[in-house]
């Protein structure tokens, strides 16, 4: 259920309003501030509170409406119809993930290997115009005795990456116990397919307060990701930002999975969280990124991640969706034209930052 | 196997190559002229033939190679990597479906329903610039109680809308007694989803002159449908169309279908034949289908399937998807900038042949 | 929307009511003689029919109820709850597919290869305890350059082996083309997987008279499925046997689909129609067979569609899911096991009609 | 690769050649003693070995084969084509699980709600014959708003069931910072289908010494359980039972999940590992279970795991899907027969350990 308050209302009768809901029917509340309107967000039970008596707490209450859906702090109506704007610091400044602005790009290789690849990856990601370097220090893998990722000195080397070029950092998190490590190198924390409902994973991670990444298990439906999403902001953290990265279907002969690009009207009228695109697991095969980027710009996602490797046939996980400097310099330019057609495309110029 | 022809063959050449296949192996040939090169595709049981005694056929021979995919005729290598331009006669002129062409727009309703509404929808969609009138006569219906198209007399006035706009027709087949009928008014004759593995029907049709448009079963393997659309050109048409219109997974709350936009490279990769998107099938909801055909232009699609109705809220069938003239317009309008900025728009007036 | 009928109704009272319905609100209706209870089934439109007013329409009426599904001939609700009791007529007397009844067993190959294969065959099938041979005369297949069945001589080799075993046959139709020639052979037409939508086939084959097989497709709902069937029923043919046969999921890298047992206790929620199971294309693999088949029986089927064949290492088409005569032999044993252990077996000798 | 060792070989020689392995080639092995042969296995990358080269080490090695397979430890191969026989001790003495042995029932409800219900449901399933107790403390659940179990306090009321009936426990671990307290209830330690994949999970349940059950991911091919097992098996934990209990497929209208019972049969041939059916998580609704586990047990599983409640319509969670007690007191009589049919049914009396 949500409160939708008049302009121009007072700060104390917001916060009065909120103590009442509290004193008379237990209700938790929240407030969020919007471009155009404040709105006041309840939480738990409210099947049995009649909107009538809640309307009457204040003359300064313009509707009361309910959110008619499974998710309510992630739902759009939450927010009455605004996206979020979500804002991550990086050592080169702000960067705004959301409707309203520029796709953001992040780009780096699946896993760190050594340091001199993945300072070199992330100074070539930046010169081509990314914002974010992505990078695994723990790798989930199929296998127990595949390459696990080179763990905590791997994050040394992202940090590394950071300082020498300000780019942010985004990486997984694996495990409970490492949540400090990788929280106090990322820039933002991601949570990967596998682990949409390790719940316990959700719940820690949505209590730090760096901007997290959520990606779509492979099978989620759309109620179920948005569902994780929630238990991220149920924990504190409102900075999510989803991304789709290749769903499982019956066929996987081509594709190593089916990225669902149709995925973003539907979150978009559902949520007011912003949108990435991984057409790099979502394809499994450097060939097929380039269309599935462009065509995830065209279909307005807010941001793209890209697998780049200086050498994808050397690569020590996911080679063959890694796409190379080249190939990825040629992308942006690709990726440029349709951004600046349907005005999404930063008009800054990329280096101006280093 | 695919036998590389010389530059610069004779005809006569060519044709003893093909008739000393016959003789000397029994295997039946087809020559294929690209643009750059003229091919001899070889049908049949080629596993047990040597490429070096068929290279001794004929020293104009360039190279012999093999077809290493289950289908041969729609794959790419059967025209050594060379797209086909399938040319479709409409009264206002031939179109072209194929990469090196401007996106080909198809409009209409999901059902004719009378001869007003006909005529007025495809005089807006041609304004707007569609090429193609799509409209069911023969629908295929999941209930047996549901509307199941106007059959014959819709067939009719169909004709009589190709006749006041000039636009081409497209028209599902469903049943082989129909063919005739069908083929008599379509400049397309199309095979949905349902009939995708009717083989009778795939044979009866390919057997057939008029262009084929061939969507994707609803859960059908990329295989699988280019094995198809290997029926029809076994049969002896090969201008065939593939149209993906969305596939079944796990999740069809929001949408209707998982439309797979990803599908696009892939096909590119292995076959010739030229590619359409049918968003409107392949969301179920008219509010997805503008972000999908954008996402779909820039991801390289030749053609576009879009469902229009003068009033969807009335239609007898799939109003939910269809757009109104106004929004069909309006998506013209945005399918222009990203056409455009992928030079894959056409320039000439819309107009201009009515 | 059903009428339930008081016991001991005059038949010229329930003919009575069936015109009173259609005078008063022109509803078509079928009478329905169950074990216990005759009803009146309403077809059509019915949503704005008064149970109220209807049920003054006669003394004799016990109850009007509303079947809440998309289908209705086909639904359980329509028989009252009552199974259906489909009796097939073969040379060696009628054939009870139904949950009153033993199961059924239906074996073969998948194709029909020559008269000596099928005829040994049919014998071997009829010594162990099956009823019906099945054996494709066409035969659907991914390529069109595959074994596509020997189409009509096909079809007098099954009336070779019908004569010399007194087994009835069950075999598919592809094409509405050859139904005389199907129908004139077989006992039960089989519509396979591929055609399970194909419309135009569903009304053609309901039309006839032979009891009638239908596939589940390869991704059908349970509800598409019914609708199928619907058709079927509403085109005049009540014998209509329901056919598993494996679906498509996300996994086919051990067996070719996913055999759904747990479609039965589904069904016999939904439907008075007969269950089949087809564990060999269901697993496609013949190693897979027995144990599905064990299972089958103890959840509840009402027959078993089993592909044996003499020599599965030459077969022209699914050799790796047939079984041998020795093992399917050893299979029946097993079942008759489980079978007699549930209380649906036969206990009548196999070979007593031979 | 496994080595077969000669029957009567000295121990000293088995552990001289583990030694000579390791020194030669850096390879680590483990002993496995099966009921007829004693084989080493070998782990990690032995792609480079020499077959014969291993041969040499000792005329005492009967064989050396290759592993065929991505998964080591928990494949067939692996022991030989022996299956395991995983020993769990419980107050009332030690349960096998495999395929010698009878069909093990495990049952309770899906959460434990207090003291009395739980205590109450282990005489109860005790009484009909389970020798093993279900219950949840830790839910995963899809909302942060749904009960997520009374967590700790929970398992000591498992304890006070666990002490009351001498009953094993079977519950689930979500978090790695519970598993102390979970393993210290717990007989069973249940890692959960959400949670198949969280590798750092597997990683520290697969390292303690309690046997482990491990669902299957809601859409995991068999491939990812298995190497999820080996995840397990290659932390140190051989009591590793595998847990089917629905998978993802596109219809979820009636059945909740699509209960794959023929995965039985590819399991059997793949690996050693025990094999559990949960029909109850498998299809959602009471009515369905009855006949799923009755063809589980024919289609040869080796243990069954089903809800049951005192009072399924006041449960917390799963309450649909739960048994009562006289419907759970009927459905073993039902598997009793097919049990007993199969020779696989314990004839000791249920009550015997009381």
């Amino acid at each position: 259920m949500i409160i939708v308050i008049k302009t121009g209302t007072p700060e104390a009768e917001i916060s009065r309003i909120g103590q009442e809901l509290y004193k008379s029917w237990g209700i938790m509340s929240e407030k969020i501030v919007g471009r155009n309107k404040v709105v006041i967000g309840l939480i738990g039970d409210t099947a049995s509170l009649d909107p009538m008596q809640i309307q009457e707490t204040s003359p300064w209450i313009e509707q009361v409406l309910r959110v008619q859906k499974p998710f309510k702090r992630v739902s759009r109506e939450f927010r009455h119809g605004e996206p979020s704007d979500v804002i991550v610091s990086t050592p080169n400044g702000p960067v705004h993930f959301g409707e309203g602005h520029p796709v953001v790009l992040i780009a780096g290789p699946c896993s760190v290997e050594n340091e001199e690849m993945i300072v070199e990856t992330a100074k070539r990601v930046k010169a081509a115009g990314a914002k974010f370097l992505r990078g695994g220090a723990y790798k989930p893998r199929t296998s127990p005795y595949a390459f696990q990722g080179h763990g905590e000195s791997a994050l040394n080397l992202l940090a590394a990456a950071r300082a020498a070029t300000g780019l942010g950092i985004v990486t997984e998190i694996m495990d409970t116990a490492d949540l400090d490590a990788v929280a106090g190198v990322a820039d933002i924390v991601q949570i990967g397919a596998r682990n949409m409902q390790n719940f316990a994973l959700l719940k820690k991670v949505g209590a730090q307060d760096k901007p997290i990444l959520l990606k779509r298990g492979m099978s989620a439906t759309i109620d179920e990701w948005l569902m994780a999403a929630e238990y991220l902001l149920a924990a504190g953290n409102p900075n999510v930002i989803l991304c789709e990265r290749g769903i499982r279907t019956f066929d996987a002969k081509y594709a190593r999975n089916t990225l669902d690009l149709s995925v973003i009207p539907v979150l978009r009228s559902l949520t007011h969280l912003p949108i990435t695109i991984d057409p790099s697991h979502g394809t499994g095969k450097s060939e097929y990124v380039p269309p599935m980027a462009l065509g995830a710009i065209a279909a307005g996602t807010d941001a793209l991640m890209i697998e780049v490797h200086p050498n994808p046939a050397k690569a020590l996980s996911d080679g063959p969706q890694s796409l190379t400097f080249d190939s990825f310099d040629s992308l942006v330019r690709e990726m440029a034209v349709i951004g600046k057609a349907v005005d999404r495309w930063s008009t800054q110029p990329a280096m101006a930052t280093a």
